[in-house]
C-alpha cells in the first residue's frame, strides 16, 4: 500500500446551514419532524425562512463537517461535493478551505442554487433539519477525483447521498475505487428516516462488503435492522462483518465487531447548545485516530472529544482547535 | 405629544457581518487596524475573505443591532437602512424582522451588493472590522419614513452614516423631523477613527442641539475632544448640554449631564467571546429603559445587561431573550 495523501476524504452534500433558535411550539405549528432531516422544495424553503427566528448562515453538510473536524485535529482531509457558483457556494468553499480541507469539486455555473438546510434549534439542544438540495443534485460520478480517493486512508460517504439522483453512482464509484487502491470505505447512516428510505440498498452495501466501517446512532441502527431493541440491532450489526461505530449521545459511544466491543463515556460538557454536527464530528475524530494507527478505544475518545466541542455552540463546524483540545486531554497523536 | 408607535427607530448602515476567529499575527500580516472599523473596497474585501479563517454570516450593522436589542427586550423598534435585493440582503431583512423590528426600507434592485463587514475576532474577544459599504451608498433622504420618525420616542443615528455619500442628508432630515414632532434624537459616535474623519461635523450636531443624547465609548469621546485625558473629555461632553452616555467596557458605564453623573458597573459575564455589538446593545438597553420612563441608573443597568449577553457569543445580535434576562435580574419594565 502506497503512502496516503489524506487521512480522510469526505464525499457528501455541500450545504450551508441557515440556523435559528426556536421552541417546540414553532415545530408543532410548522408540522416539522423534530430531530429528523426532512427534504423540502424551494417554495417550502422560502416560507420556512420567512417564518423562522433570526437566521444565521454557517457552512454545514455531514461529510463536510467530518472533513473539517479531521483538519481541526491536525489531520489531512479532502472533500468532494457540489455547490453552485453563488454567494452561499462561495461561503461554503471559503469556510471548508479555511479549515485546511482540500476542496476542488467544480461548482455548477447554472441550475439550482447552493443547497441550504434550515435548522431549528430548540432549547433542549435538539436540531430539526429541513433541507433544500439545490445544486447537490448535480453531483455525479464525474466529480469523483481518482487521485483523492486512491490517496485517502478512508473514504467517508454519507447516507444522504442517496437523496440526490446521481450521487449514489458517485458513492459506488468512489467506494470501488478506494477498495481498488486497498483503502477503507466508511458509511454514515445519516438519519433514521434516510435509512427508512433506502434500507435495502444500505443493507446491500454492507452485505457486499463495499463498506468497511459503519457509523450510526441508536435510532439509525434500530431503523436499519427494523427493531425497537438495541441489543437486537447490535447483533445485526455484528453479523455484517463491518466495524460498527455506534454513538449514543450522553450515554457515550461504542465500537462493535464480531469479536469485540469497546465503550467510552461521553466527553463532559458545560452546556448543551446545539447537537447539529455531533455525529459528523464524532466520525471525524474517530477516523483521524484510526488513520494515525490509534487503538479503537482512543479513536472513540477522539470522537467523543470532537463531538463535545461542536454541541456546545451553534453550528456544526468546530470553533476551537480540536488539536489543542486533544493535546490538553493527553489524546495527542 | 401624541402616543408613540415605536420606542426606538434606528437609522444606519444595513450590513451583514462575515465573521471569523483569528489571531494577532493574522491582523499584523494583513495590516489590519485592531479594534477599529476600516472601510475597504470590493477587491480588498474578496482578498480578505479568502485569507481569513472559516467564515460565518450573521446580520449586523450598528443601529440595526440596537433596534434588535430593543425588540429583544420587548420594546417596539423600527429600522431604516439600505440593502440590495440579493441573498445577503434577504438574510438581513429576515433576521431583523424575525426579531420583531419593523423594517420597510425598499431594497436597491441594481447597483452594489448588500454591504458586508469582515470581522476578525481575536482570542481576547476584540473585534476588528473591515467594511465594504456596497448598497448602503444608496441610502438617502427619500428613505426617511415620516410616520416612523414622528412616531418614535427616540430616533437613533449612527456616526457611520457620515461614510456613505447621501446618508448624512438622511440623518439630518430624520433628526429635524423627530424634533419637529417633539421627539428625541440620539447619536452614537460609532468608532474613534470615524470621529477622526468627521469631528467638526459631529461637534456641530451637538452644538446646534440637533442631538439630545450622545453615546460614546472612552476612545471615541477622547477622539471627539482631541484629548488623551478622560476627565477633560467628560468636561467637554458636559458642556455640550446633551445627555452623555459613556461606556467603558469592563469598567462599567455612566451618564453625564451638566448637573449629574450616574455610574454602574459592568454586568458580570462568564466568558468574553466577541465584543462585536457591545456598544450597540448597550444603547438598545439604555434607550428602551428611557422610553419606558425608567430612571437613568436603571437605564444604564439595562444597557449593561444587554451588552453582557452579546459579548458572550459570536455575533452582534442577541441569542437569548433580553426580556427574560431582564426579568430574572429584577429589571423588568
Amino acid at each position: 500500500m502506497t503512502e496516503t495523501r489524506y487521512d480522510v476524504l469526505g464525499l457528501g452534500n455541500a450545504i450551508v446551514d441557515v440556523i435559528a433558535r426556536t421552541d417546540d411550539d414553532f415545530l408543532a405549528k410548522q408540522n416539522l419532524n423534530k430531530g429528523a432531516m426532512t427534504l423540502i422544495e424551494e417554495g417550502q424553503a422560502e416560507r420556512l425562512f420567512q417564518a423562522m427566528g433570526p437566521a444565521e448562515i454557517i457552512s454545514g453538510g455531514c461529510a463536510a463537517n467530518t472533513a473539517s473536524g479531521v483538519a481541526s485535529l491536525g489531520g489531512r482531509a479532502a472533500f468532494i461535493g457540489k455547490v453552485r457558483k453563488d454567494t452561499l457556494g462561495d461561503l461554503f468553499a471559503q469556510n471548508i478551505r479555511a479549515f485546511g480541507v482540500d476542496f476542488g469539486t467544480l461548482p455548477a455555473i447554472s441550475g439550482p442554487a447552493t443547497a441550504r438546510s434550515f435548522i431549528l434549534v430548540t432549547p433542549d439542544g435538539e436540531r430539526t433539519m429541513n433541507t433544500y438540495l439545490g445544486a447537490c443534485q448535480g453531483l455525479g460520478p464525474d466529480d469523483v477525483a481518482k487521485e483523492a480517493v486512491e490517496g485517502s486512508a478512508f473514504t467517508y460517504l454519507e447516507g444522504y447521498l442517496w437523496d440526490p439522483p446521481l450521487a449514489k453512482e458517485a458513492f459506488r464509484k468512489a467506494a470501488h475505487m478506494a477498495h481498488g487502491a486497498a483503502r477503507k470505505v466508511a458509511l454514515t447512516l445519516s438519519d433514521a428516516f434516510c435509512v427508512d428510505r433506502y434500507r435495502d440498498e444500505f443493507m446491500e452495501l454492507l452485505r457486499s462488503r463495499l463498506v468497511d466501517i459503519l457509523f450510526a446512532n441508536e435510532h439509525e441502527l434500530k431503523s436499519l435492522f427494523t427493531t425497537e431493541d438495541f441489543e437486537t440491532a447490535l447483533a445485526g450489526l455484528r453479523e455484517t462483518g463491518a466495524l460498527g461505530v455506534v454513538t449514543r449521545g450522553p450515554a457515550g459511544a461504542m465500537t462493535v465487531t464480531r469479536e469485540e466491543t469497546f465503550e467510552v463515556p461521553a466527553f463532559p460538557i458545560e452546556r448543551l447548545v446545539d447537537t447539529t454536527g455531533a455525529g459528523d464530528l464524532f466520525a471525524g475524530g474517530f477516523l483521524f485516530g484510526l488513520a494515525r494507527g490509534l487503538p479503537e478505544k482512543e479513536c472513540l475518545r477522539l470522537g467523543a472529544l470532537a463531538a463535545a466541542e461542536v454541541i456546545q455552540h451553534i453550528g456544526a463546524r468546530p470553533q476551537r482547535s480540536l488539536e489543542e483540545m486533544a493535546q490538553q486531554e493527553g489524546l495527542a497523536v
